[in-house]
């Protein structure tokens, strides 16, 4: 067994980079801060994306392919858009290379392969998409047009970090048009919502459903919702969001149709995103000094089996009662590894497995042979039981609906003991030091307050909740009005 | 209804760019030589992702992801794989634009990001990936290592087809690495044997399983192997290709082992590959001038119900016997849509899902109702019966299996018929002329000789067929000796 994980308590952003990189989830590159995604590390994402997935589909979705380079002529048409993403843009300029003449068997860029005009690898893909609309879209009848992708997409990030900011990402972009604002802004709260339930249910991850403030909005868009998570050490990450975009792209690439009075209107947009981000807010929401904690729902290996054994005999004799519940938990759609390896202890497998966050570990030797028994161990709490073999079935599939239940309400609690509201200045910077966490305090509604606050104390506005009671404050910087509390926190 | 599809027989290479636009499938985009796969298109593309890698995962393959972008001296290390691709590498300079302050409102690539090294845009993964398995692999413990990626790819091909041949196209590649040779070649094998089971099973489409000549090999492998398939005109296509690496790219990246009797030894690996060429294949395959016609095992709407009704009080009446049957199909598997849509005549309808290619059309009006019966239609044969209202499901199901085996022995008997064993060069060049089709003929065996056949007739070896006969022969061209016969075609 390797050395043990640094402790959160310690070193929490160490012991994240060591988790990822021992849990065998994913490592950096020799490309500048694109990583490595890890069969383990993808087979989670790959549950992530199944279930996704039918969502998207089950509220009207289909998916479709774009491509992965924009003319930067296209780029720039929606000004907003192009301006918040053109300082971290790779951008291909050539398409060739040849011999290089003074160093044989090397290559260089060919010079007369230039670009008429350069591509950008696309960071999103509004503007390759709602150019492509314009033709898809003549008449009401043509809408709502309901359009998810799963690709790749890059942001030259100059500071990265596995799964949480990467200059090459997975993601699924959704991109709808829409006959009315009306409309556009009821898929836009849609979409956030199976976000939310997606992090709530299968994540095991609560969040918080709110809007950003203008400073912090996609650009281009009219109006961003997100959902933030809290992290064990206090901080806050942006799960997903999901943009009204207004009329601007429609705008910008000139989409319209005729509505039912056979007039001609702009088209309105919705754009929403989650990334392989939810791998590093999976991770650090539920994990601990051991290894990762997995949610059965997207668990690779839900249950493993570890004989204890000497010689082929005993294993044969363990494998002759084991074999028929593995094919029982199958056929139940759990999905479970018995590992009959001899090359490993029984100890080495089981800190292995729970570095590797298998929810539910059982493990039978000799004696529970003779007992009729089984030691079945969970990852969550740790806490070991023995059970009667022909109980195993029902135990082990209680307790995954029962681990996934009490992951959520362990992160849950923890959210609502580091939330806080606060309703002064001293207070809030006192609280943010102490204690971290989200806190819940007035803000006055201005851009310059909430820059100023960010200056002071690194602690931004993550969201104003959408179920923010309406109430009398004073901004615990300015002492302005306030109508309702936003959450602050510092970020991933 | 839009205007009929060219005909095939009149305008072959026509019909197939019309038919992709009309069915839906894909369209060109505003990036030279990128293409936008539709939702149609997409979900047919979809079927198949599911079902190789459903075979992949069978096979002990797992899924992980490699980045996108290959740094140059990466790049370079496998000298003949790099000048292989070399002159159709997209390639990133730089990182960043800026305000362009000629043009106000416009974006130009700034000067001052320029990157060290430049960054290739993947043609292929396997410099990336054997750099990254320098790391993974020290010992035979750690090997077989079985990997594969689905991914896009980018060769900027000058001329370029939806489907066919696109600048940036999907794919998936997998790459393994193996202790000894003949583990290695077993796995090329078996990974061949996959994409045939698939072509044939799946796609309805036979394949010959062959070796490519060395001229026609993967660039930086010693083995290729490929299927190759027949379209409607004769010509062949290359469906999938699995490449024996040898020992190249574990050299130029320096990828050792330990062995078990403790030397160091160079890695032994593969690369195989499938990519949206399926998608042409496909639908070369088996089309007709109607439009579509899809194995009822990829077709994204199996089964269509189109009632024949005047307003509400009819379709009310035929939903009541329709409803219990779609939820009877949709239990056993069978995708259904029930087409209740006021807005198109059926006549409109039936041409609508021809072109889409379902394999089976359900119609029912109230004279059907009153008789108790159904008329079902099959897309591949045309032929229309009609049945009592409860053996529908029967039908159905039966039916399905049944088109799936017609296309598959159609196009089995299509490729009988335009096969042919030629013995002299007049004979080659007569048949090549008048029938298209495989030709199955001597060669000498040399480069020589089949560049030169290439030149005269633009006939390629499509691949020395797996299952060749030893015989004695002599070379069309040149009148040497040969001990089996190839397969010629014009290809795709």
């Amino acid at each position: 067994m390797s050395k043990a994980l640094p402790k959160r308590s310690e070193n929490y952003s160490e012991w994240y980079n060591e988790l990822v990189k021992r849990a065998d989830l994913a490592e950096n590159s020799a490309v500048r801060g694109c990583m490595v995604i890890k069969p383990y590390g993808y087979s989670i994402w790959e549950k992530m994306q199944r279930a996704l997935d039918d969502m998207f589909k089950e509220t009207g979705h289909e998916n479709a392919y774009f491509p992965l380079f924009v003319p930067k002529s296209l780029f720039e048409a929606e000004e907003k858009n192009a301006e918040g993403f053109a300082k971290e843009c790779a951008i291909v300029t050539h398409y060739r290379l040849k011999n290089d003449p003074n160093k044989p068997g090397k290559l260089m860029v060919d010079p007369d392969a230039k670009l008429e005009e350069e591509l950008i690898v696309r960071p999103t893909s509004e503007a390759i998409i709602w150019n492509t609309y314009r033709n898809w879209i003549q008449s009401h009848r043509d809408l709502p047009l309901l359009i998810n992708q799963w690709a790749n997409v890059v942001r030259w990030e100059m500071r990265t970090r596995l799964f949480l900011r990467t200059a090459e990402f997975l993601w699924q972009e959704g991109h709808t048009a829409h006959s009315t604002e009306k409309e556009a802004i009821a898929e836009t709260e849609q979409m956030l919502e199976v976000y939310a339930t997606f992090a709530e249910e299968f994540m095991a991850v609560p969040v918080v459903r709110g809007r950003k403030t203008a400073n912090e909005r996609f650009a281009g868009a009219e109006e961003t919702y997100c959902i933030e998570a809290m992290m064990q050490d206090g901080k806050a990450l942006q799960a997903g969001t999901s943009h009204f975009l207004g009329q601007n792209f429609a705008k910008a690439f000139d989409v319209k149709f005729t509505n039912k009075e056979n007039q001609l209107e702009h088209v309105w947009g919705t754009s929403w995103g989650v990334s392989t981000r939810l791998m590093g807010a999976l991770i650090m929401a539920h994990s601990d000094d051991e290894g990762l904690i997995l949610p059965p729902k997207l668990a690779p290996i839900q249950v493993v089996i570890v004989p204890i054994f000497k010689g082929e005999e005993q294993l044969a004799q363990i494998s002759e009662v084991i074999l028929p519940i593995v094919k029982e938990l199958k056929k139940k759609g759990v999905s479970v590894k018995f590992d009959t390896s001899d090359k490993q202890s029984p100890g080495f497998k089981f800190a292995e497995y729970e570095l590797k966050g298998v929810p539910v570990r059982l493990a039978i030797g000799a004696r529970d042979l003779a007992n009729g028994t089984v030691e079945i161990a969970r990852r969550d709490t740790k806490v070991k039981a023995t059970y009667q073999i022909d109980s195993v079935v029902e135990t082990v599939t209680n307790l995954l609906e029962e681990i996934q239940a009490n992951i959520y309400q362990k992160a849950l609690n923890f959210r609502a003991e580091n939330s806080h509201k606060v309703d002064s200045w001293d207070e809030f910077v006192k609280t943010l030091d102490e204690k971290a966490g989200f806190i819940s305090a007035h803000w006055d509604g201005t851009p310059e307050t909430e820059e100023k606050i960010k200056e002071l104390t690194k602690a931004t506005i993550r969201c104003i909740p959408l179920d923010a009671v309406e109430e009398e404050g004073k901004c615990i910087l300015t002492g302005n009005p306030s109508g309702k509390r936003v959450v602050f926190a510092r970020a991933y």
